[in-house]
């Protein structure tokens, strides 16, 4: 592939695009499909497809060992585990469950099916996490959990996010799903707070096709996930001083043929993460000279799984962060802007809910791209669209009108 | 393997067990694990692994084939189904959705789940679903929706129960899990009712090894269902006068793994179907000449897939219902009983709930053993099964003592 050099090269005045196949977000890691047979077929000639399998139960043993918890309990998504834990946390109480403002979109939605609704919260400019201050004052008598994001670069302030929660006596977990083999203060992610939520989506850095688990250290938690993922069976066998009469059963079961992806995917992880290293220096490489955008850095001294690669327009970028997207779509680039826009004032926000302003999460939310990674972009993948980057820095304008021209993207 | 005729063959008396590797009740019908591999491998290559890939499309279109109807929408699994539909039908607002007493342990968590209580109402003696007089007497205001269950048996008095619905203007729809290829008045099992849920997971008749689809001919719960699916994207394009605000989406979607192995069910449905026959009449056939009990029957002039073969003891049998089962378990079975006890008696009833008595529920659940059945179980396994009967049916009174010695099963 050539370096595009000139605006006639470029897909939007008439150049070929970059890719055919759209380059995406994901990081689609996958092995070679004899060894995930091997490892599945032993399952599948037992028929011992699913129901807490011996797969499932060698992969729980695994991640517990890999986030050094005393439990794992694999689920078929990590969107039941949270919604799980705040059933259980809200005790049957109608309440709110405090969650960023800039995050996933599918937190709002886990929080209403647990019977609760969503606070939203504002973030820290840094971390792109819970503010501790923010926390702080958002927290009162309704708040039934609190529900802290570790995000791609930096797993935030946990300490201090704890501390607070602490102060009010509201349970806080944590969804790491971006967090995996990433490193607080020195240590692996897994064990902070009394649960992390993790995910093993194809796109995540552990594919397991689909599926997710929670990691922690308390026993109580881990029996009633275990318990709930399977319709309260068996029983919850805790002092009969915990009501629990408030939890609802569900089939959030992981089976085999995820739990043998996964397994291979922690095999492949480590050298999963010095690919997204590789890429992501690249990007970094590529990019120091554009002037005008930065590339997300990831947190300083501590262990990264480089599994994102996101960039910020500044206020000297001669695009939009949205014309900036829209001219990388054009080249067969398949991304979208990062958490854009924040959940409030998204379509995942509960109709008619009031929230007070969100200035860190909406000046975050204009601000960032997300950039394809993965096992299917390869290097020179990068240095062609760096090049169109490089392009635009100069050329900015004249790419504005023909994105103006060519209609609304 | 020989037949036992005498007691001290029996495990219970020190002989060896029928069966060293549990022989249970799913079905866990499975394609050459190479056919499984040939199917999934172009989606696995290309690492479309989710979110609507080709697999999943073909398998919404041969499913609606199947079952005769305009929409097929796959899901992760049939109680993510339940729980969506029984969501929309009640509009916003905190309700009570109707269900049988005897029937599947998941209904009341999805119910609950959904924000809603269940109200259960007593069954039919021979359809052992939902009892349109019943079902007239239990509706009120409170009442958002009704969950029929078509049994492996007999889908039930659908037009009965449908009219009754219809005159309380209240949705009815049906779980229709047991009913793959059955027909009701001649026509396939699909698009009975506002929508229909069927499962994919292993144990049923399409081992997908989990997951699920809702078939229906309305466009507008198809286009509500997609869209909620998927965290509510892409968002619900319908008359404005319908009122969506109160959805929830959820992450429900299945994954082109599981719609490889459900294409290949879908292919070898038809064997399935015959070999479950075949096993079915095995069993009416060595027990026809025992007395005190009787298999259930398929209702007579439909299709049936002959999943289950489902014992019921009567007055005559010298064994409980629940010796019987703890009998053929010390013999390795995997089985049993069948719905017991009622949903109101059992852990899944929401602590606290008051309900009437269900005299038809509670004699059906008193009853019913569930065979072992599927791929795993050859017809010499039958006959060495029914011999253990034919000669409980004899020494049933030495049976029931040394079960009595052997402490509670």
């Amino acid at each position: 592939m050539k370096l595009k050099q000139t605006l006639q090269e470029l897909a939007l005045f008439g150049g070929r695009p970059l890719f055919t196949t759209p380059k995406t977000i994901g990081q689609l890691a996958a092995p070679d499909v004899e060894d995930f047979l091997r490892t599945f077929r032993k399952s599948y000639d037992a028929r011992y497809l699913t129901n807490d399998g011996p797969l499932v139960r060698q992969l729980e043993q695994c991640l517990a060992e890999l986030h050094e918890t005393r439990h794992c309990i694999a689920l078929a998504n990590a969107g039941l585990g949270i919604t799980m834990l705040i059933q259980h946390f809200a005790g049957g109480r109608g309440g709110e469950v405090i969650i960023p403002a800039f995050s996933y979109r599918g937190l709002p939605h886990f929080i209403q099916w647990a019977g609760q609704m969503p606070r939203f919260c504002d973030v820290d400019p840094a971390t792109h996490g819970l503010d501790p201050a923010a926390l702080d004052a958002a927290i009162d008598d309704r708040v039934t959990s609190i529900l802290a994001v570790a995000n791609f670069n930096d797993p935030g302030d946990i300490d201090g996010l704890c501390r607070v929660a602490r102060r009010h006596r509201v349970p806080l977990f944590i969804d790491s799903v971006y967090a995996v083999g990433a490193s607080y203060r020195g240590r692996i992610l897994g064990s902070f707070s009394v649960a992390e939520v993790y995910s093993l989506h194809a796109t995540k850095l552990l594919n397991g096709f689909e599926g997710g688990y929670v990691t922690t250290n308390d026993d109580a938690i881990a029996e009633i996930l275990r318990s709930q993922r399977n319709f309260l069976l068996p029983p919850i066998r805790l002092d009969d001083s915990v009501d629990l009469s408030h939890l609802i059963g569900c089939n959030a079961k992981l089976n085999e043929m995820h739990a043998a992806m996964a397994l291979l995917a922690i095999d492949g992880m480590d050298a999963t993460i010095e690919r997204n290293r590789e890429r992501f220096m690249r990007y970094r490489e590529r990019l120091e000279g554009v002037p005008g955008v930065e590339l997300v850095p990831y947190a300083s001294g501590e262990r990264a799984n480089y599994q994102m690669a996101v960039l910020g327009v500044t206020r000297d970028w001669p695009l939009t962060r949205d014309q900036t997207v829209a001219l990388l779509r054009s080249e067969g680039v398949g991304i979208n802007p990062y958490y854009s826009p924040p959940l409030p004032r998204s379509e995942h926000c509960p109709p008619g809910l009031k929230v007070p302003p969100m200035p860190v999460s909406e000046e975050l939310a204009a601000k960032y791209v997300q950039l394809p990674v993965g096992e299917l972009v390869s290097l020179e993948d990068i240095d062609c669209l760096c090049a169109v980057l490089e392009l635009a820095a100069v050329e900015g304008k004249a790419i504005a009108r023909r994105l103006a021209e060519s209609g609304p993207s």
